[in-house]
């Protein structure tokens, strides 16, 4: 066994030494009677239910090596699934990872990533419990996430209804901000810059609004107009959003627009990746959580998703495939 | 919508119109309230518990598009995560998939991967219930597996006391046989040609296993000596497997052996993915599984797995990584 000293591959280390390396003196939660190390884990699920999610992140798709350390790239992955389990009211209990890289990967790079994982995991109480470790021609960072409803219903997206209120909590239009700094190679800004790195999910939300007798909920993953478009399809309504109470959000990116020139606007409405909880609620929002705007009827016509009142025709948020 | 029409492109379909496609008909088990089309999914775990386990597959490493078709690689993908399950005496319950894919792959060969997967699925009555498809240069399958043990104690791979016997159902050396007649372009052999692309494992002997006392158990992924060695070193025992006792498998693969001039016994002991389960019993071992050796003290020495009594010199599976 070669460890993970400077310069040793994956190669060099084999997958059972950097399997028991990545494992190695990770404490796991209470709920999790089995972790890592057999066929597969056991986790506890209280309520006799749980929840489940899966992401995908691929090199120089959805994360550059160059911009990214290896633990960013580990932090991102596990914040995107668990926002993906607090969207429906719940909370992220365990991890499972599959992990495909090179050979010539250096070890420590693998440490790295599965480090920023537990660091992320930690930021929620949640473990990180098994994995899969394989050989492939770039990096390739799968995961799934298990959550607990704490006995709660879940919240879909499918139980908006004319009137209510739309809230948020978390950031809009950070990390496309950041992405837009780093591609025209601009060196201020860093906290927008790292925020594309890795997001904040607003942890812990998911149950608040739950409690709280949200009606639909999602997390903001697309494009706060393409999630919302998804909570207007599912329950047959419009929403509209307002701009004005968009404010804090256009603030905060406004300088960095004013330097790359662009429509801070449609970082807002339409940036991606930065998890912020988007909700709908029959009487105000929890403390915390900003009034963004209006659910609404939608009388003989398609549901749809407006801005003060007028269709946006700017893009409404990320999708796989598309070229553009 | 284009639909998938011959030769429509996953670029052309766009991600959300194929994941429509890919869910659309899909009957989900009754432990499944909550399907695919939110933000995660919800499953009933009745005991309180759940089993996952995670895998990869990517492209030219596990699979090759030339030998397999779609629908053969969503059936191994289900096939090699539930082996994992019900190698811990549990039955997989749910499955979520992450796909990695070019944009010029054909839409219905992502259909006919999600078939498979289906396929597979049914079989034991499981549920696909969320997954993610992404934009990648090649194709990567990530499946998470959950898993119900109905109220009983999984079955670890460190229980294996002396004196137990050590048993096996499925079949071993029947998917390097396939691997090896590809390889050298050979078109007889079917059966073992289809063996490789799809395995069968055998669904249900995990749970009759636990059932009866199984004290360890795990499933044949990396070749029998490797995963008994697994087995050795958790229980920190010895493990003597009797060549004898292995000839249904040796004969099974004998004619392909000599057309390829290989020796069997190694394809036997060594070659991996059939998913066969192997266990060790206090007692006899339930009917439909045979005997194949004997768990032994280890005296002063490492815990090791023999082969009659003495060190096998070739070798004792797969490894990520090794370059040989």
């Amino acid at each position: 066994m070669t460890g993970d000293g400077p310069g040793v591959t994956l190669a060099e280390s084999g997958e059972f030494a950097v399997i028991d390396r990545l494992v190695a003196g990770r404490r796991q939660p209470p709920w999790v009677p089995l972790g890592p190390g057999d066929d597969a884990a056991v986790i506890a699920c209280p309520d006799g239910r749980t929840v489940v999610s899966t992401d995908m992140l691929v090199e120089d798709r959805h994360f550059r090596l160059d911009w990214s350390s290896p633990h960013d790239v580990g932090r991102k992955a596990i914040a995107q699934n668990a926002a993906d389990i607090e969207a429906m009211g719940g909370r992220a209990t365990a991890f499972v990872v599959g992990f495909a890289a090179p050979g010539h990967t250096i070890t420590a790079h693998a440490v790295d990533l599965a480090d920023g994982m537990w660091h992320e995991a930690d930021l929620m109480g949640a473990g990180i419990v098994g994995g899969d470790l394989v050989s492939g021609p770039q990096w390739v960072v799968s995961v799934t996430a298990l959550g607990d409803l704490g006995g709660r219903t879940p919240v879909r997206r499918n139980g908006a209804r004319p009137g209510d209120v739309v809230a948020l909590i978390g950031d809009l239009g950070r990390s496309h901000a950041g992405y837009e700094l780093w591609r025209n190679g601009i060196e201020q800004f860093d906290e927008l810059r790292r925020r594309h790195l890795v997001p904040h999910p607003p942890y812990g939300q998911g149950e608040v609004a739950a409690r709280t007798g949200a009606t639909s909920m999602t997390d903001v993953s697309d494009g706060l107009l393409a999630d919302l478009g998804h909570i207007a399809s599912a329950s047959e309504v419009s929403v509209d959003v307002s701009l004005d109470l968009l404010a804090a959000d256009l603030d905060a990116v406004a300088a960095a627009g004013a330097v790359v020139n662009a429509d801070v606007r449609q970082w807002v409405l339409g940036g991606g990746e930065d998890h912020a909880l988007v909700a709908t609620f029959p009487t105000d929002p929890p403390p915390g959580w900003r009034r963004i705007g209006r659910v609404l009827d939608h009388p003989g016509s398609q549901p749809r998703v407006t801005v003060d009142r007028v269709p946006w025709h700017g893009t409404a948020g990320w999708e796989s495939f598309r070229v553009d």
